[in-house]
């Protein structure tokens, strides 16, 4: 069981795993990239997280240079090499190296880099008692100028937030857009329960369209319970009954406060059982697939 | 006389320039940058560069870890190895390596890249003739999101601008902000002239200020010329007498159309003015400078 990188499928430990400085990825951001968690080997949702790299790619008109399939096989071959069944899987897809020029013709292959090592462990307590969150200062990326559903190698709009967030002593930090309204966190999306009605931000707003988030909200349409997908302001979400946080790798975490408010409570009883009814469908999921 | 890339200060040849896969520049775009072009030995506003390079640093909180004059001495070092008298040079300073977590705190230590290569030569038809911009359709980053006055490794909203560029066969693009606004190219700033009046964006677009951009504004003074700072739009541009962009590397370049529209002359006649004044500016800064 060890942490390894697998850089165009050849496999290295940690420390020599490089990467030429002409790569798109290291100069400009210019890639795209997917986390997902494996339970006992096999990775939930990978083929929702690989058909999203791929949507990515294919908004910055980026050729990854594998079909879908062939990735999920590779990342299951390097997975197998690391051992580790219970792990966090990065794969990082830049548009190749080139001459220095912003134009995407410099380079005409795709680098994939993936990363596999065990999960982190998450303190008890966030589970427990819930995360502090502020609202940052800065705003989200407008999907005019760098859609947040495209997930890529510029993530200064997203670090700066949690910069924020720990300058603060906050645990993170969600973001609004221009019109005022909460788009999501820097590596999570937000739901908050009131009155027993579930609501998030909508696919239109400025939001990475989470995997966990889509999964929860087919999990309340199967429990039939009332989940909304709107616009909201930080206010309203302040003066919420309970609020989590959703991530693959996180999963459904809840919400203490926000820039100090408290949130109803936390763990509040609907986040207690999303929470449940995650690992249960995750558990289904992995009891039914197989490792390829 | 031959290109060369320092990591840390270590000179390897291009082909063997290589950084770890977690190096956040690779993983986030999480660093900054500068380019500048050396005139037989000397590089033209060095310091400009460094101050800007150290702006970009501290609006996110990068440390470099080196002092403005030690860097300077660096490249100047690293220059010296190249023995390229007339060079492209590109400093990159990332955050540098630590476990994948966006929290700026998981790295303690930049990690500096400088690379050193012959000028790529440019057409000349393009000084000669103008080139073809395209107004493009993705907006410029906002200041509130990700300040383009930041010179940073998150440059995906250039790419995508130049790739619109590059599909309709144009040289390159400009993009507006969410006013309608014309904030800049992809790697220039933007001028043009209606009336004898000579116009640029001001700070307060969503721009990266450019080096050259100021020297041109000085020049203006100094010669009496109108110079304005103001916003304007796509239209206004359009209707000018002559318009040109600048840039460090590039310099002064006339622009012929814009979306296709004809822009009066090009070369326009203080379109060349300024070319030559800029030139001049340029050797007698070279002449009054040495290497340090």
């Amino acid at each position: 069981m060890q942490e390894i990188v697998a850089v165009n499928g050849q496999i290295f430990k940690p420390e020599e795993a490089r990467i030429s400085v002409f790569d798109r990825g290291f100069l400009y951001g210019d890639g795209v990239y997917e986390v997902a968690r494996s339970y006992n080997g096999i990775f939930f949702g990978l083929e929702d997280h690989i058909d999203r790299l791929f949507h990515s790619a294919q908004m910055i008109d980026l050729d990854i240079g594998l079909s879908r399939v062939g990735l999920i096989k590779e990342i299951y071959r390097i997975h197998r090499e690391s051992q580790i069944p219970d792990s966090y899987m990065r794969v990082v897809v830049t548009r190749g190296e080139g001459r220095i020029n912003l134009d995407p013709a410099a380079s005409t292959k795709a680098n994939i880099v993936v990363f596999i090592r065990p999960l982190d462990p998450i303190d008890p307590a966030f589970y427990e008692k819930g995360v502090d969150l502020i609202m940052a200062s800065v705003l989200r990326n407008t999907k005019k100028a760098l859609d947040p559903n495209v997930k890529s190698g510029n993530y200064l709009n997203n670090i700066l937030a949690l910069a924020e967030a720990k300058k603060k002593k906050a645990y993170d930090a969600l973001m609004i857009n221009r019109e005022g309204y909460v788009t999501e966190g820097t590596t999570f999306n937000i739901f908050f329960v009131k009155n027993k009605t579930i609501v998030t931000s909508p696919d239109e707003a400025d939001i990475l369209q989470g995997i966990t988030r889509k999964t929860l909200i087919k999990i309340a349409h199967r429990e039939h319970l009332k989940c909304e997908t709107r616009f909201f302001t930080p206010q309203e979400l302040k003066n919420a009954d309970e609020a989590f946080t959703s991530s693959s790798v996180k999963e459904v975490m809840p919400v203490r406060t926000i820039d100090g408010v408290k949130i109803g409570s936390a763990p509040g009883e609907l986040t207690k059982k999303f929470s449940q009814l995650y690992k249960q469908y995750v558990a289904d999921y992995c009891k039914h697939h197989k490792t390829v």
